[in-house]
């Protein structure tokens, strides 16, 4: 019954458009209505513009602040969808929009926008929008909405339930209802299901969690994440630095944020965004072109370094043969810790600085260890040249532990430093790992020449 | 408050050991109940197993199994402390979980212990854990809990809350309730929210949305977490191809399959499964090697074919200079298709596969043009020979436009043949960039070799 295609949303919008082109406006709402949330964005925003200019005269506030709440294209593609109202109109549905998606709009608008808004906004609403739009996008402030349900201490079952009902419409979960004292500092947390299984007279004192697990507004949203994770929560409570209740985080939107998360550690470990999947041909190339480019600066440092030992390639040319071996072997390697060494980060363990990297050591020990010796057999039988065959090892060997070595280190450098780890991306790692190995292997194989000289 | 260091943790297990060593089974208890449920679990798989054959026994069946709901750790540790209780005790465990749980705990057992439970379990119950194990790993049936709200179109608001009071202590969740005809068949879902709005003597088929989203029992995972994401549902229903109404998958389990879903693909695109944060040296080691030794056998004919152009390194050893660049700046582009090509293939655009392929070539093609032409550039300032620019310009073009497109289409070709796209990782695509590179280096290299042999 979803629409999850493009030929469904086809279909569907073009089956609208003719009810409103053909005047049918009532059938067009009652189709519209019929439609899920997430949908109605979704048809929306396919509408051609002249039939979206006919379909927000036929809808009240309501239904399009649904629709904007529910929008989930980039920000900047819904401010614009917004400015095709009237701007009196726009600041009514940003109004009647939750907390946290009307401070996502003003924070993807144009600094001139955001002022006209403001003041056609209500002055409460628009004194709280100036708080929010001041947190930091990836903390948990940005992500928070403050339609929660909260009820004084001492409150009786039977009247909380009331005050659910009252405002169970408004607020954007009412599955914990959250305690506070006068001071509005949150004391504790009970849930609707403990409401409704105790009896109206008792105080809701007696049902409330004082353990409440709650995040601060400025906490990152990547650790608020987990915390819900891990806990299973529905959703979780924002508090500032003096334990004053600040709003909620519904898990709809941390199920965005690990998301998010996901696709950035993937795009960080292949050097290339990959949010955008339909991107034309042009800017596809464009968003790759900086690294690529970048990465093709430093591989001409490898270059130089073989180009250094020219002369030993004129002696032996089997060197050369070599070479893609090596660097290849250490490169692959090298993401593989790469890779564990930035999720490390990201996840986190129980275990010191000092004991992952000795963890590590032993372990990129093991592997040059064993692609050494796999590698000196190879090329025992092939060449049946004992020298050739040690040199080779023992470069791999070198070059393996080395490129494992570097790429787990460097990612907690990078950390430590306070920038992103994911700067060290696999392509950034695998040609940093081409000049160690291209080096380690001509000062080895130099040792060696006069033994294979003509090999 | 919350437990979220191996310190916090040591320190709440020891003291509560200490309650439990000393006598004080009341204290235990009390400070016990105190944690959340997640934090419970986490604890009493951290006790020392001398402490937990004392713990269990001072808890109700109840808390065990609120213990045994929220351990996450791996099945098979899970088991491993259930396998400390008594047969018995621990089938009590067993049917007091949540379905999904208990079916999960029962896959991840050996068949006798299976038998074992089975015959311990009421009747019921029994039934029921046969036919949830039958569901494959991957798919919705395995994520689903039994414990859903469902009632009979017909009944009043009243009578519904009536009964949502009654068994919301057992549900999975409360928040939304499902409307089953006689036959069992799902026909629409109604709200807690709205019921609690709505006066008494409604009828629910009033408030009952009957275009309901499902998924089937056999729909794989990753696409119900799309679902439940794109929806920002807090629950989905899960029917058979009758329509009847299985159970319901609720969003904390979604969390964990997208956490999961990423964890994987990042793994695959890093070739090592970065799951284990906490492997020991040895076993992390294990893990990587056999990857690594395939990709050092598939590089092998990489240095093949280096060693059948060993003559033209011979008459022009400065061909050996350029080998690392081309084949890294190759693979490095090839990774960034790869990691584009999968995301694509796993979220999905709604481009055709032909519309995709031709965008890809073009892309391809901008890059390539990019890299050639600045390559050339520096190889002409830097060595003054336009022979040698023009040999490496083309050879980073063609190389760079070959890996590509290898790399975006390897990982269709092994979708449309029903594997797993992520087997194409990174590591493999650029060790098969590797061979491509140096194929088409060479041979291009071959046609100007007259020109800058010497040079």
């Amino acid at each position: 019954m979803e629409i999850d295609n493009e030929q469904q949303l086809d279909e569907t919008v073009h089956s609208l458009s003719d009810l409103l082109e053909s005047g049918q406006d009532e059938e067009f709402i009652n189709a519209f209505d019929n439609l899920h949330d997430f949908e109605m964005g979704k048809v929306y925003a396919a509408l051609p513009a002249q039939v979206r200019e006919v379909a927000w005269r036929t809808m009240d506030d309501e239904t399009l602040a649904s629709i904007f709440d529910n929008l989930e294209i980039e920000d900047s593609d819904v401010v614009d969808l917004l400015a095709e109202l009237p701007p009196k109109k726009g600041a009514d549905i940003l109004e009647r929009m939750y907390a946290d998606n009307e401070a996502d709009l003003l924070q993807a608008m144009p600094a001139r926008m955001v002022a006209t808004y403001l003041q056609l906004l209500p002055a409460e609403d628009a004194q709280e929008m100036r708080k929010l739009i001041k947190y930091d996008d990836q903390t948990a402030g940005a992500l928070m909405a403050t339609e929660y349900l909260a009820v004084q201490k001492g409150m009786r079952v039977a009247e909380v339930l009331e005050k659910v009902k009252e405002q169970a419409s408004e607020a954007e979960s009412i599955i914990y209802i959250y305690v506070i004292d006068a001071e509005q500092r949150l004391i504790g947390v009970a849930s609707l299901r403990d409401l409704l299984t105790h009896p109206d007279e008792m105080l809701i004192d007696e049902i409330t969690n004082t353990r409440v697990v709650s995040v601060g507004a400025e906490d990152p949203q990547g650790d608020v994440a987990q915390v819900v994770a891990d806990y299973n929560f529905f959703s979780i409570p924002v508090i500032d630095k003096g334990q004053h209740l600040l709003g909620i985080i519904t898990v709809d939107d941390i199920v965005d944020v690990i998301d998010e998360e996901a696709v950035g550690e993937y795009s960080g470990l292949a050097a290339v965004d990959v949010s955008q999947t339909d991107d034309t041909p042009w800017h596809s190339a464009i968003k790759r072109i900086p690294w690529l480019l970048v990465l093709l600066v430093l591989a001409l440092t490898t270059t130089a370094l073989v180009c250094s030992f020219e002369g030993s390639i004129r002696q032996a040319p089997v060197l050369a043969v070599f070479i893609t071996l090596i660097t290849g072997t250490a490169g692959n390697a090298g993401t593989q810790s790469l890779a564990l060494s930035i999720r490390r980060l990201s996840v986190g363990n129980d275990k010191s600085v000092a004991k992952n990297f000795l963890s590590e050591l032993l372990s990129a020990a093991i592997l040059a260890l064993a692609a050494g010796i796999t590698i000196g057999l190879v090329v025992l039988f092939w060449r049946q040249n004992n020298d050739l065959a040690t040199a080779i090892g023992l470069s791999m060997s070198a070059a393996i532990f080395l490129a494992s070595l570097l790429s787990a280190i460097i990612p907690v450098i990078i950390d430590k430093l306070g920038y992103d780890p994911a700067v060290a991306n696999g392509p950034f790692i695998t040609t940093l790992c081409d000049l160690t190995s291209v080096g380690v292997y001509f000062i080895i194989a130099q040792q060696f020449l006069t033994y294979f000289v003509g090999s």
